[in-house]
């Protein structure tokens, strides 16, 4: 007889290691046991199926080939053992057993192990406010809640929704319901930005912007305080300090925690961010492995503990549980943040840590932002994508990438590469010479990634003065509070005569071109503020200016970057 | 006065040293010579100029805010002098001057520098064939004979063309007539297969049958052995050992060589591959930089020399001249070989060695080749990429990845990730733990990445016995060359069937979901070929039947591989 392996929670960790193990080692027994059901499905596909991209919810149960990953699958194909509705009540750590008792009939039952691995997951947080139990308020936690809201959708019974939290799940559902079902949606969200500590705040703003066209309602910096009920007692309204907004039904989106109540009632070592394993991922008992939401991660590039509730790596220290389990000595060291979201017609993505993010985490941290072209520009799919780079000054060492572009995966690429750099402790030097694919069709012959690190190599190097976005919406929200400086604008005339218009003598236009033969227009007792769409111009002119003794600084990802932040102060037509 | 620099060469490296050096060294005169009239132009974009992707060839001599890159453009704007219709006749090293000639006046004259920059580009290889030099027999050198070739095109004097040459210029310029002309293309490649020491033969066999899948007639292992012309000597037939292909225009496309002939008439060292360099790219006379497609390259991941004619080096290259040339010591150590092409509907890319050349290179190469989804099964527009990895089996060093995919930037994604981890010497286990960013419409929860490096993982550590699609090919080819196998097909019934029907007894269906209960029947006295759609579920299968004491191999990629590839011996419904 093989060794005893019991798996406590069947959706993503735990499957994983079932069936890894079973390869390497098809001589254990194992068996996963899950509360519910439905097992071994794909959650993050959740958004998808209630906006209708996946017009089923079978497909996130099933295998690429078709075949539903249920308990018969799992012991025919993959020689699992499933107990489904089946809750583990208690961990007897001393005799190595469970306590778990049959949903359905109230059979309890203790099973023994020589090996267990807790995949609980996560839970989500529910906001301590009046209403949060009503009938039409959702959490998305598992898939019959989501089978729920769609039979809701279907039958017509929502056109207006309200989603609070601004994370990756409330953006991917505001979606879903805006997008398919034409439900009039509002976000909700408590920090002053979209995806907080993720997104730094001009890539949230681009995000928010894009949301906004597509006629989702956002409200930043504002809390939910209570959900109250129609005469029937159901959600019919979220209050906010500012707003109350009229919902058909509401999703509580305000994030996660880690499920792992279970292993700290059985002694287990558990941390605010979760069950503590060691690079192994066994818990404070060798004889027990966590893996997935449920576990305290490591940030790599931080080295600080997190929590990191991602599909894909739960899939990831799957793997590793397996292959201890097994007698190979894999690790998992911890994780660097890579994400990547469709929202519309947009995709916006990231990895590493943000400017805010590395700042707090005490890197003597700079950035840059870019808006380069994803192909050649003479190609006609060509876009924009804006990359903001993230760096240390004193090491050069790449802390972050950010990226915003169009619904393809031309922002994937720059995110997945730069991963991998990071992941190595790549310098901005590496991410320079980073030797990306080219062809016009998909890059340009020097890729966005590299000039964006050209651009932070610049900056790193004091050739290149920057004013960041944020100061300079600042300055022009509030036009006096800086009265020493002029725009100089050096985009084509066509671009720059609705501002000169507007702006008066504050806004100097002479067409990039031009500098050098007209420089001696410029002031010299001003602080010039060199304005281009991207960046790179400005870049070349302020080098000319500082030989000229000039004084400037440029706006670094130009006006193409606050075109997708939008501001009150853009002239009209 | 700042220093004089002089560059040889307006394309790429050339311009991109001049215009970073002036950033640098605003006291720099700098100067650039060109024999041609146009300078500075996308020669990448050449066959998507021909096809009408792009409308005018001022395209790809624009910047990205449409002001063409010309004379006055470089002094106006990037305080550049640009001598154009000017050749270089010699170089006076002990002088430290060139000799030049105006070529519309034939006026003479030298013209000192303080460092020289030679950036001569490379120069197409004329096959030593008769009939090369008729009229309607072209090289892709320059914008000048793209420009013929689009008019010809345009007056509708062409509806058969020839290419001479399965590279990527060629297999560009297949596209460019066949699929926007309707012109009757036919490409030749004298090696058996198309890209050949780029793409090992499977990948380049999915390649082959896409093309001709779009109409392009592909003959593979012929050569070109003459050209004939018409009565009026005008090039209309291309001759090889097994047909005569007629022709109104005839592309030849059988590589380059460094254009280096200047610079060992000067007494510089420079080798079959181009210029000698230093990784400061300094030739053997330390007051001369040589940079693009001229200089002898390294590759890193075999360290062997090599020629690495491509856009993409030649900007870095420029990059890394110009900051030498203004005291920063950056240094160039080599390529890796990453390269993306469109193909139709079709993206093919690679970066690192091709199996076949890794072998070549003295490397224990070995590979796989998976065929996952680029992204979430259950997203509406997934699609297969197979991917194949090539691996050190000592080291376990990754040496290289090559990727099929649909004309997307998917493929794109995966190699730039590999690119970054190759270059800096990633083993399986950095590319199993790569974290790519997740979300269902951009990837699988463990990237397709990923999941090839765990097939690799699986390989190296001898869990996975597998065939290679060009053994299987062969043993189908001739079954019985090889008696004691049969195919386990574990595919549904629906898609096993009609195989079972063509090969009878060798072709045992054994769906796998019932292996586990139907293992018994399988015979212990054969190989058995295990297949499936991808290969996975057959790695799944071949665990247990090993652990069965079966004897079995698995088909890496599968048939989804083979489909692309095409077979004869595939029965008809």
């Amino acid at each position: 007889m093989g060794q005893k392996i019991l798996i406590i929670g069947g959706v993503a960790a735990g499957p994983k290691t079932a069936c890894r193990l079973n390869r390497l080692d098809p001589e254990a027994e194992i068996t996963i046991i899950d509360q519910d059901n439905l097992i071994s499905y794909g959650g993050c596909g959740i958004p998808y199926y209630i906006s209708g991209d996946v017009s089923d919810e079978k497909e996130l149960r099933n295998t690429s080939f078709h075949t539903t990953r249920d308990e018969s699958f799992f012991i025919n194909a993959k020689g699992v053992t499933v107990l489904t509705r089946t809750r583990v009540l208690a961990i007897n750590r001393n005799k190595r057993e469970v306590e778990a008792e049959n949903l359905d009939t109230g059979t309890r039952k203790s099973i023994k192990y020589d090996k267990l691995v807790i995949t609980t997951g996560s839970q989500p947080y529910i906001l301590p406010i009046p209403g949060v139990d009503l009938d039409g308020v959702f959490i998305i936690s598992d898939l019959h809640k989501a089978i729920t809201i769609k039979e809701r959708l279907a039958r017509g019974e929502i056109s207006k929704a309200v989603i609070i939290g601004g994370g990756a799940i409330g953006l991917e559902m505001a979606e879903s319901f805006a997008d398919l079902w034409g439900v009039t949606t509002s976000l909700i969200e408590f920090m002053p930005q979209l995806l907080p500590n993720i997104l730094d705040s001009d890539f949230a703003g681009m995000l928010a912007k894009h949301m906004r066209d597509h006629g989702v309602n956002i409200y930043l910096g504002e809390a939910a305080q209570s959900i109250e009920a129609d005469l029937n007692g159901k959600a019919c309204k979220v209050i906010t300090a500012n707003r109350e907004i009229e919902a058909d039904i509401v999703i509580m989106a305000a994030g996660v925690r880690p499920r792992a109540q279970l292993a700290e009632d059985s002694g287990l070592l558990v941390s605010k961010f979760g069950i503590v394993v060691n690079n192994r991922l066994q818990t404070s008992d060798p004889d027990i492995y966590a893996a997935g939401d449920c576990i305290e991660n490591t940030h790599l590039v931080s080295g600080k503990k997190c929590m990191a509730p991602m599909g894909s790596l739960a899939n990831r220290e799957g793997r590793i549980v397996a292959d201890n389990l097994a007698g190979i000595p894999s690790t998992y060291e911890g994780w660097i943040g890579s994400f990547v979201m469709k929202a519309f017609e947009c995709c916006v993505g990231g990895t590493g840590l943000s400017y805010q993010t590395a700042k707090a985490e005490g890197f003597d941290a700079d950035y840059v932002i870019s808006a380069q072209s994803d192909r050649a520009h003479f190609f006609p799919e060509q876009a924009v994508i804006p990359l903001q780079m993230v760096f240390d000054r004193k090491t050069r060492r790449v802390l972050g990438l950010q990226g915003f572009g169009p619904m393809n995966d031309a922002v994937l690429a720059r995110i997945d590469a730069a991963a991998a750099l990071i992941a190595k402790g790549g310098t901005i030097d590496d991410f320079s010479k980073l030797e990306m694919a080219y062809a016009p069709p998909f890059a340009t012959a020097l890729d966005a990634l590299n000039a964006t690190a050209n651009v932070a190599d610049n900056k790193a190097s004091g050739r290149l003065q920057t004013i960041s976005i944020t100061d300079f919406m600042a300055w022009m929200d509030n036009l006096d509070s800086h009265p020493d400086w002029v725009a100089l604008d050096i985009r084509h005339p066509a671009e720059s005569e609705m501002f000169v218009k507007k702006y008066g003598a504050r806004w100097l236009p002479v067409p990039y071109v031009n500098i050098r033969q007209r420089y001696r227009e410029l002031p010299t007792d001003k602080t010039m503020i060199i304005i281009c769409d991207a960046g790179t111009r400005s870049y070349e002119i302020q080098r000319f200016l500082d030989y000229k003794k000039f004084h400037s600084l440029v706006l670094g990802g130009g006006f193409n970057c606050i075109r997708r932040i939008g501001a009150d102060w853009w002239p009209s037509k």
